[in-house]
């Protein structure tokens, strides 16, 4: 297994599901001078009661920061924070993971939904790409190797192949979340577009789907365990050359169409 | 030329730039008991001068309605009005071209921009087709002709390239658009998503793009004339078949990639 060899690593929604996993298998990997900014939207509160637990057996590790994707204060207070402890080093690895699912069909889905979910999983992470980016370019710079690469500087965007507008119509009637897909396919072009704009950097950018996982979010008919699908994403992120630049696949390796 | 033969034709944006020049070709053509719904949101306003002015040599083909694509009410009024004018009849196009762009890359879009590209480009739409169905299903019915085309009942999206995940990144330099090319990458899914509700009913849908054009929105540069652009944009309505369904297309029939 390739493993991931970045040392500062940040992931969103880090309390629960796919990105407290994350979290735990990062930490628990045998990768010397790892730094893991675990943020979450309510730190102290009891849905991060996992988060904190998995403090306590990595304190050295994990840093926990508040940061909630729906308000841009929080995205900048987050970044001067992280940005003070990681002092002259960069960030490596940012992993935009947060992110909201919203039912609804052309008749029944609501403006509200349709906002909720584009704020979430499209404009949290604009922000938050955009609030880190001077970690990230301070990291490829420090490198000292030349190209991209997810151990230089690299932002991984958790979408799903619910964004991916050639396969979700065969998959709508069985997942009627028009909001979801409709923020996941903007979160698609913006990850191409982020990746363009980054490319001057040498600073990675791609998007990954976790495959359908037991979590609150993929619920309880998922195949997979949030462990599979964590392993075979960072498996992924591990071995990703140039050439994944730009791109989409799922946690198997394989390439998703737009 | 393969003519556009709907009778009962909505189209928002209807003011100015190509949705005033697609309200003059379908009001100029030969179409016996055509009858045009022209929205736009200030229609006593001086920017729909010119679309008062064509109303004055076709008044029995076009009226005029209220519709601002940023606010639900409007919409909803607006549909209560189209329908009490239709009477029995139903709507057989229905033409989605209002939009906005707005400038931005991941380091200068403003959250602003994002929302109202969002709202204007994606919410509006998807509050139109969901108001307006009703008037579209009775067309379908009533058409006794089986299968789907866009002289019985359809709906077409006026996307852009710009929302084209795979062909944008190389445009990126060119038109750095981030708010727009996620709103319209949004807007394709949604696209896609109606075409696979609606088929149920036989109401066609889908994406065209209308080439660059020199409008308010396309600039100076552009190098097509609005002319050009609707004569081809017709042509391509006019000839669409089943095969189109859910599709995304330029204005010279050509395929776009998603
Ligand atoms: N599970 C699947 O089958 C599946 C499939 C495809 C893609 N994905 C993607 O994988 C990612 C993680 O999903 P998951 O399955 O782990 O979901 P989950 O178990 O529901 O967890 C979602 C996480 O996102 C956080 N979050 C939500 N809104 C936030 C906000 N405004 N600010 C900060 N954090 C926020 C939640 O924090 P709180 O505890 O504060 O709510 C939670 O930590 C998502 O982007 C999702 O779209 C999942
Ligand atoms: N021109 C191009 O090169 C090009 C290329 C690709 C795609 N397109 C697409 O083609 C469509 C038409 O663009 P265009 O070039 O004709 O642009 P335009 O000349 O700027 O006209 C835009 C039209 O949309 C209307 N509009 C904007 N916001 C609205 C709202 N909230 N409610 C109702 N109407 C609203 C405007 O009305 P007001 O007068 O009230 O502002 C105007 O009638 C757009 O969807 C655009 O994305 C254009």
């Amino acid at each position: 297994m390739a493993a991931v060899k970045a040392c500062n690593i940040l992931i969103t929604g880090a309390n629960r599901g796919l990105g407290l996993e994350t979290v735990k298998q990062l930490s628990e990997d045998s990768c010397p001078k790892r730094r893991i900014f675990a943020t979450c939207r309510d730190p102290d509160g009891p849905k991060s009661e996992a988060l904190r637990e998995l403090v306590k057996k990595h304190p050295s590790v994990i840093t926990i920061i508040r940061l909630d994707a729906d308000d841009p204060c929080s995205i900048k207070e987050s970044a001067k924070k992280v940005g003070s402890l990681l002092g002259n080093s960069g960030l490596n690895l940012l992993v935009n993971n947060a992110g909201i699912v919203a039912r609804g069909t052309i008749q029944t889905s609501s403006v509200e939904d349709m906002k909720h979910t584009f704020s979430t999983n499209v404009i949290g992470p604009l922000l938050i790409i955009k609030e880190f980016l001077p970690y990230l370019q301070t990291a490829a710079k420090a490198s000292g190797t030349p190209g991209m690469s997810c151990n230089k500087a690299a932002v991984i965007n958790i979408s799903t192949v619910g964004g991916s507008i050639s396969t979700m119509p065969s998959l709508y009637d069985q997942f009627p979340v028009l909001p979801y897909c409709v923020s996941k396919a903007g979160f698609n072009m913006l990850t191409v577009l982020a990746a363009e704009e980054l490319k001057a950097d040498e600073i990675f950018c791609m998007a990954l789907h976790p495959g359908w996982v037991k979590t609150e979010l993929g619920g309880e008919k998922a195949p997979l365990e949030p462990k599979e699908s964590v392993e075979g994403m960072l498996r992924v992120i591990g071995s990703l050359t140039e050439q994944q630049h730009g791109g989409f696949m799922d946690y198997t390796g394989n390439t998703i169409p737009w």
